[in-house]
């Protein structure tokens, strides 16, 4: 194993997702635990770890193409979690979101927006609750 | 017609594209114009004028769009230009483009790779002939 | 703000979908009002609205797109409602569907017909219901 | 051979085409000729040939899926010509395009009215050869 | 009707779906019943059928197919456990849908494995209820 | 630098592209070398060199996946070269392309046959020149 490199991208996951990481890694060790692997390696050992661009900016990328691929509302919705945890507000995922109208569509923007309106109200029950 | 929506947009455009994006304006008034006037009008007068995000985190979330697309070549070549236009560095752009192998797989990030460094070799060719 | 394209806008929008556009258009008011506005003042107010295609026409066209888009099966729904409200037969939005297995693929053919088969049931439900 | 759906496909495919429907099967005939008679039987012989909708809905319908999918740009070509075939004016073409700037985004719409535009403009030339 | 076509496709539709092809069918023979008789005659009867390919090849391609269009999770379902029946072995579908990583992206791989992961656990749950 | 990987990837990249996969490294080694080498770590180190599949699976699946997308002819080619270097011969890849007419649309089908007109052509070439 290449421990450089997991070590890495466990670190900067966690940057991003929290704990909450650890749970699609978990449910993917089940049934692909190298690409569980794969993920921490690759995308966050090799790609989101390389400095350059800052991590809001990272996520703001990604928040850009999730919302064009219009596939993925689950890790739409985890990157508008990391996206705040790295320093974005809401006020700039939604304007990413709404850019995307332009570039991906409509009805793309509008599914992304909702996704968002959930995240977002998920954390102020959070606060509500004193969590 | 909705002139500050206009004029608001035609800076904006010039912000972003100079020159170029007359030229594209003017292709489409042959058959369209009232679709040149409506892209002058929401994407770059309402969209990209509401502040909010910079113009450089706004061409970061344009260009990942545009590279997790993959049918637009132009547009991405155009926007890689306007990136450098408004405060990326090259190497942003290449970072941008890389992480988007991640979401958009790599067929859509080395297609967009090449498109960036015909940009830059023109850009250089220019340097280099004094313009 | 731009009354006029506004107010063609909501006119053209209720033509199309009654009461139910409001709905979305409240929902997206929590999270984006001005995206909200936007999707009035441009889609409805800009595209929609410009006669030459009968509203018939455009909600084929709008059709043909979802179904090949495949992500959006809400928007679809709404639009296959108001294809209904607009003139389509449900027999024309079965042909414009099945004809898209050509463009887009059977799955998204057959997603799309489950969608209308949704659409439909629910309108029988009503008329039985004696709404 | 299923003769009967073979002879109304191609029929069909004569209606919308004309003489250039042959030279794609003719192409496509080099290297997979059981595949150029089920585009004959299936899309024109099933599909297109059912009725219901008009051969001019149709093209609308495919117009904008092609425009939708983007990555087509020859048999967005080939369809654009098929709607002036059978009774869409150029200017019901561009609306559609217009159109599905709202679903499919800008970059879409707008390559799609660049290849329309060339279309159009082949038509006149050919109209001044007095062909 | 075309009795060959329908015959040969019922029986690869059979050969790869069993009984649960018969649903589908079913499911569409209310809203559009010559779509479902089309989907087995064309996919089933004329590409399938075809031979040259093994069905387990054949279905390493309709899983390649799916995970990269993302907007089809029933059917990716339905072919995962299609897979499974001519042939392929749980791994070899974890292996593919690996592989789409690179080609469609992180996210669609990650959503189809977890559709596999569904699809493994009931079949492990039927063996453990002894069916 | 990750040796293992890297070596593997190299002599993987090789046993499928040849020398023509070099090319392309060095056209990206220009503007992001460390993609170049990405690319050779992950989809060839640490995807393809798996096992599992045969190789010739993997193109079988690799090409389903790019007549998919749509957006990507050149590496469409590249996988079709490797695909008959691999042991896949025309026939076989012909059929790949033509089901995928049933998942991803004719005009996907279409463009990807016409690319690998182009491929056989090619070789037939080079064989009569006596390569």
């Amino acid at each position: 194993m290449d421990s450089d490199r997991f070590q890495r991208g466990q670190a900067t996951l966690c940057s991003i997702h929290g704990h909450i990481g650890e749970g699609v890694m978990k449910a993917l060790g089940d049934i692909a635990p190298e690409f569980a692997r794969f993920i921490i390696e690759f995308p966050y050992g090799d790609i989101y770890a390389r400095g350059i661009l800052s991590p809001r900016e990272r996520q703001i990328a990604t928040i850009a193409s999730l919302v064009t691929l219009g596939h993925s509302p689950k890790e739409l919705r985890a990157h508008i979690q990391g996206g705040l945890n790295v320093g974005c507000s809401k006020q700039d995922i939604v304007e990413v979101i709404m850019q995307m109208a332009v570039y991906a569509g409509f009805p793309a923007a509008v599914n992304a927006l909702l996704v968002a309106k959930e995240v977002f109200q998920e954390i102020d029950e959070r606060l509500v609750a004193g969590e």
